[in-house]
């Protein structure tokens, strides 16, 4: 062991004189160690606890980083986000500030087919050009790894460029992206109003391609009146299922149909939005071990007034994760802080619970957990250094970005 | 003149290819000038319009940037903050979502007498070190003008610490900074409930020795049933027009105790808040031409659900500006942007509005519009520069900063 130590001690980084939040599962709260250090070697997390419990061996050789008493979290994970897309609805949301009507909002072009059209004219480099700076900003405040759907393609191509622009992100940036095939989502123009034969090219067309090329790690889509039902939704998972890929809902956002409990029946990763689901839809993805993902980005911005049942999913005991939703029609949002911060003021999640919802819970809605999301040995070194006196000015504060320093796989 | 043109050409500086949304009060909605360009000479915008029909003699010399198509808005002013402060309540809003009630929050320390207590408690240097990264994250979203109250130290000593600190922000950045003596804010502990006496304080050593020094620009309270009533905001407000300083309020944010109709009396510069506001109160405000200061981070942090009358503001012409009150109470807010989302999601002004509301009606609400809050020859060369293709997505986005550039006094 010793041995090993030295010949591998330019491998090693120790961050000391920190203040932890580990979030492990296995602490109460947060997992605070006050006089803290995380060591890692190869990009993995080796210690973290108590700077005076660490082993000695690795303090020798390693590159240190004193803290100076900062803070250091988990690297924030943005577990459900729309980020690649092509142009943005600002005009939409003008118009309708001046008074439009979503008729009037269509007529002019608008909506989710405005992204379409777009996102189908864009090419894979315009989209990874497009998507950077969105990434960015979400990296700018401490985010490691970051969820992105696809969607706005709609077809076989589109949905696979989209895809591949999303898992080039992580070739242009040092983060950890989950690609997911939301091929789901909306029905294009092309399908003339007819949903089953849609489903069908996504069940038995676009799922497939996808999965062969490795093009996506899970597979959504949208379950509501405006999208898909429930049978629908269900033979894309089938599809998706035989094909080893979990799947996630967006389920329950405007309606209750029961979403919660197709997404449980699946063994689903996540059900998110789920403004209207009740203590049976709850108590299903309770059971089933299905994240409940929380998006008051587009609870704000389409001024929903139905909240999440919150209450519902601690009785049950359902984990609540929390992210952007980022997405150019109903939550263009770029900031997981704020987010945190409209959790709470919104949903009246607590501060461990919207901390947890950005970390651990997150990385449990990505199927991640064995690999980042708290600081615990074993784990990816994805960290987030902060300029703060304590972890609540993390979701108290609005606008304002306190990171002192991100470190995604050690570096 | 071409002489003089010539001889300080190294003073010259121009800002082409530009789009420009002037604000200028003269033309329709934004003022957008599709081909612009900006002169300025020490310090002052001299020339902004369409590039065509700009003299040739701004061109001789003139340092020149090209901003490839980008937009010039005039640099934004946050018109009502509290930015002076020690600490924050993170505490507060971490037990409030725990469940505490506001008295359990009290017995804790817990309300504005905890801000007191810490500001009383920092050394002049202190505050000055505290606020810097929050007028920081006001400024890199293109801030070129801030408002700063004290009303934390609420006693002779305190007030003055607090603005001669206001003061010495605006020496450490590149940034207008406005003061306004908020010693009517709330009832000191040592008062023990006086509030006539304290008034007495405010309006007879306070103001008159703040107004000795030059500290305050202006003069504010906080007229609410839990501070103090109209009556008492009077005879403060006797004591400011005697100085022949300028007076702003704090009015109608909780009830309706007519401080719109005291403020407009005064012919105060603005009334802020104003959630409770009558009709009468607009007509009163549109008379004196006081502006109506919308405030939708307070509004959206504490969960109030009466919003201000902004269809009354519109109808009676009461110009509205729009600010962050960035405060560690009620508002801990730095990012004038995102408060432009919110006075148009929550409240429903136009992105127009929005826009005038952190430019022009800002600058009106200081009393600086002559000098700065558009672009317009004659005034300071405060400018955003910005990667937008279209104004409306400084009010759409949420967390996301397409700043570009931001020029003061013409750097
Ligand atoms: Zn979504
Ligand atoms: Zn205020």
């Amino acid at each position: 062991m010793a041995a090993e130590s030295k010949s591998r001690a330019g491998d090693l980084r120790l961050w000391r004189n920190a203040r932890l939040a580990t979030m492990a599962e296995s602490s109460a709260g947060l997992g605070v160690v006050e006089h803290g250090a995380v060591a890692a070697r190869d990009g993995r997390i080796v210690y973290a606890g108590p700077e005076s419990e660490m082993p000695a061996s690795f303090l020798q050789g390693a590159e240190t980083v004193d803290c100076d008493g900062r803070w250091i979290t988990p690297g924030l994970i943005d577990c459900h986000t729309h980020l690649v897309y092509a142009g943005n609805r600002a005009n939409e949301f003008e118009m309708r500030l001046a008074g439009a009507t979503y008729e009037e909002v269509a007529r002019a072009g608008g909506g989710i087919v405005s992204s379409v059209k777009s996102l189908r004219a864009a090419s894979e480099d315009e989209l990874v050009a497009q998507t950077l700076p969105r990434l960015d900003a979400l990296m700018a405040e401490g985010v490691t790894s970051v969820e992105v759907k696809s969607g706005y393609g709609l077809d076989l191509d589109n949905e696979k460029k989209s895809l591949r622009a999303a898992r080039r992100l992580g070739g242009e940036r040092a983060v950890t992206i989950r690609a997911t095939c939301l091929a789901a989502h909306a029905l294009p123009p092309e399908a003339k109003g007819d949903k089953d034969a849609f489903i069908d090219l996504v069940a038995k067309q676009i799922v497939p391609a996808v999965a062969a090329e490795g093009l996506a790690d899970a597979v959504d889509g949208f379950c509501e009146g405006i999208a898909f039902s429930p049978e629908q939704m269900a033979r894309v998972f089938d599809a998706a299922k035989a094909l080893g890929l979990p799947v996630k809902l967006h389920a329950d956002q405007l309606s209750n149909l029961h979403g919660a409990e197709l997404a449980a029946r699946y063994g689903a990763l996540s059900a998110d939005h789920l403004e209207y689901t009740d203590e049976a839809g709850a108590a299903a993805m309770a059971k089933a071990g299905t994240v409940a993902t929380i998006l008051p980005g587009a609870y704000y911005f389409i001024r929903e007034t139905k909240k999440p049942p919150v209450d519902l999913f601690r009785r049950h005991g359902v984990k609540m994760a929390v992210a952007t939703d980022s997405n150019p029609g109903t939550s263009p949002l770029t900031s997981l802080l704020l987010t945190m911060n409209m959790a709470a003021t919104l949903f009246g999640l607590t501060v461990d619970e919207c901390l947890a919802g950005v970390t651990r819970e997150a990385a449990r809605a990505l199927g991640l957990l064995d690999k980042a999301g708290t600081l615990e040995a074993g784990k990816s070194a994805d960290l987030a250094i902060w300029d703060i006196e304590h972890p609540a000015e993390l979701v108290y504060r609005m606008g304002f970005n306190p990171l002192h320093a991100r470190i995604w796989r050690g570096q």
